[in-house]
């Protein structure tokens, strides 16, 4: 008999519970939180993630997309608000293509749902975990009442977040690798309410960006008609959270560089005030597995930033890797385990460094003329070429292609792009483009 | 009144509690283990350290350079022991220049020793730390009878080691960078004894490498007559620690590898398989201060991997400046660390990295023909130039120079020597080899 301790009860924890319980194994969930599903968040403070092609292939899998697919606004495209002038819009990807603006909470409580229709899924609520035995796969939680539960299982898995204790008691065996490295920035979480019929004051269907160069605030739409904004705001120096103290400083400031944002922001001053200001932290850490006894999985293994909208996309892929590789190795967890971090580690950290090259971009490049031309290029060689050319925007976003060679394949397309405007080429002539095209991927190859 | 708590009392802790005893303040140095004066380790088995010009600097301001120097053995240069043929010896520095083989043992005991000759410092043994107050400067320790300790203090003074508990504190608060990162090699100390009459069985004044590409072992020698020997050797692999399981398969790799030494070491087998296998890692992180509450020292803010023979150099030399920063702000402590902060974390980075570099170039590039030819170019372009050319190595070793501006010197030096082999340059041509030095120097400084 195979029994697992899946430890944390968040996005990944209880998608990854499903996949076992298919499987047959007996799974007991310990969430260190209450049952959310008791205790549901207002959907208009919600926090949104975007749901890109990565997260919808692993909730195809539990026949769960559709239903939050209902529940979630679809992105064709980032609409970008300059400080002066006309917005601009550039599309995501081909015809139809999007990522989906989902709630993080509703998203959480559908997958509990799920989980608790299988009567080999336990979920324990309020339970703390403070120890694991990396040698026994047995695990110590402190309960609401504040009562140490000790839980005996066949092996581990940790769920539990960019904090998790799971990873703690990781790093304090020998030759763990472990690296926490935080941003300048800080971001905080502001609010566009709907209007007065309940709709959408600024364009439903897209990302919305304001880029200032060191700093941005962004927007996505939520069902309900708002908007949750972050700022994404330097935590020190002269335009930053330390220099805004007053409300009258705020006030000034977001009247100057967010002017469109502001009208539509009549809690603005409430908001900046009362919302907490939070730190952005990349993790990473080897090894993610401890023999057939313990394996990290999600931001436990890999905590990334946001601004490739991949960190519950990537975590979701971990689990169909996980599955694939029980799957394939029988009852031999430790091969198992060994093979889901070596597919998984080089595409986590691939994608923990696009992320962080995508904060450049869009608080930075997004709002530079070349960029925005070249991104104009990109876009037409993605329609006309699809066969022969994918931007790493898509190939992160709308494919299933690891991230690692997602992220080699950047500087590749960067060349192809910068040929065909420096040397004018007419994008029409197959011919041309297409042997430029292979060219630059054989270089890279080293062919 | 300033009363300081310095946590653990190895050679950092109980150098720094000199300097600060020394200035008049009250300290109370707590350390884990016990007193080690009391509980002498024997000579024979001592750990030695390679003490070079930054921490004797540290010492001389103590007054106790003089006496740590009669205690030591000076190694003027590497002698290099290939698989077969001649050895080969490189000299460190100029003329009399050396590096001083010193146990690390006996240098904490004088240390401690002079430290209890001041009234105003109180070592307190057996107290282990368990929590410190980032606000308040207080501090919780066990002692050896299990009972807890709460000790008040102005400030508190990090300087216990690689796994600090100081360090750990630090990393549960919000925006603290860290990562520890270990080598795939680890490290086994060994024998060599003193012959019949206490005489050393290699040459004394050097220290010995057997470069083996992917591993190496090293020896230093001690005043009894033995050499401490280090076998660093990859975990895992062909040639690898976990290879070598049977005393069979020792002693085959040790004739075939190390024929030289094993007629050496008679307790080999015993000493293999008796001693650990320990493991290498550099810890970086940021930042090390809060506020003038708390400061990181030494292996605590920066643990490096020994190749470079300055982790004890790297922590002295902290002591000088973290001195000097608090001389020169008086009663500002949040300046003083502050201060101390900006100069230090910088070095410590890039002696870091040197550490690491310097591996590679001891296992590996040490028994390369061509780079031993452009080390006997660099040994004699640093005699006939002293005004103009410093290598890498005596800049870390024999200099003050700041780690940074050695580590990226590094590049610089190598292009010189390269054009000067490269174009069969005449040393002795003074006009020509000056100008080179200066055009390349320029070169770097963006010039």
């Amino acid at each position: 008999m195979n029994k697992i301790t899946l430890i944390g009860g968040g996005l990944s924890g209880s998608l990854m519970a499903v996949y076992l319980a298919k499987r047959g194994f007996e799974v007991n969930v310990y969430e260190r939180r209450p049952d959310m599903r008791s205790n549901r968040i207002s959907a208009g403070r919600s926090i949104n993630l975007a749901l890109s092609v990565r997260g919808l292939r692993a909730l195809e899998k539990v026949g769960l997309d559709k239903e939050i697919l209902k529940e979630a606004i679809p992105m064709y495209g980032r609409t970008l608000h300059p400080v002066e002038g006309e917005l601009a819009y550039q599309p995501y990807g081909k015809e139809g293509q999007a990522i989906y603006s989902v709630s993080r909470g509703l998203l959480n409580i559908q997958l509990l749902e799920l989980a608790d229709e299988y009567p080999n899924i336990h979920l324990h609520f309020d339970h703390k975990c403070v120890d694991v035995n990396l040698e026994t796969a047995s695990a110590t939680f402190v309960n609401a009442q504040g009562v140490e539960v000790q839980v005996e299982g066949d092996r581990i898995i940790g769920t539990d977040g960019a904090f998790a204790a799971t990873r703690g008691r990781m790093q304090i065996s020998d030759r763990f690798n472990y690296s926490q490295s935080y941003l300048n920035h800080g971001y905080k979480e502001l609010l566009i309410p709907p209007g007065a019929n309940g709709q959408h004051l600024m364009h439903k269907e897209s990302l919305h960006i304001w880029p200032r160069g060191h700093y941005m605030m962004i927007a996505l739409p939520n069902p309900p008609g708002d908007f949750t904004c972050t700022l994404f705001f330097p935590f020190e120096g002269e335009e930053s959270f330390a220099s805004l103290q007053t409300e009258e400083q705020v006030e000034k400031f977001f009247k100057k560089r967010f002017p469109d944002a502001v009208p539509l922001m009549p809690t603005l001053l409430e908001d900046y005030f009362s919302n907490p200001t939070s730190s952005l932290v990349t993790v990473k850490c080897y090894p993610w597995v401890k023999d057939d006894k313990l394996a990290l999985m999600g931001d436990a293994a890999h905590a990334i930033v946001p601004f490739f909208g991949q960190g519950m996309n990537c975590a979701f892929e971990d689990c169909v890797v996980m599955d694939e590789c029980i799957e394939k190795h029988g009852n031999d967890w430790g091969a198992a385990f060994a093979e889901y971090q070596d597919l998984r580690k080089v595409n986590a950290d691939a994608i923990a460094d696009l992320a962080v090259q995508n904060f450049v971009e869009m608080r930075d490049r997004v709002g530079d003329r070349q960029f925005l031309h070249m991104k104009e290029v990109e876009h037409e060689l993605c329609e006309m070429y699809p066969e022969s050319y994918m931007s790493q925007y898509e190939m992160v976003t709308f494919s299933n292609i690891p991230y690692a060679d997602a992220l080699a394949m950047g500087s590749v397309n960067e060349t192809i792009l910068n040929r065909i405007i420096r040397d004018k080429m007419d994008l029409n002539n197959e011919i041309l483009i297409k042997s430029l095209i292979d060219e630059e991927k054989k270089r890279a190859h080293g062919g």
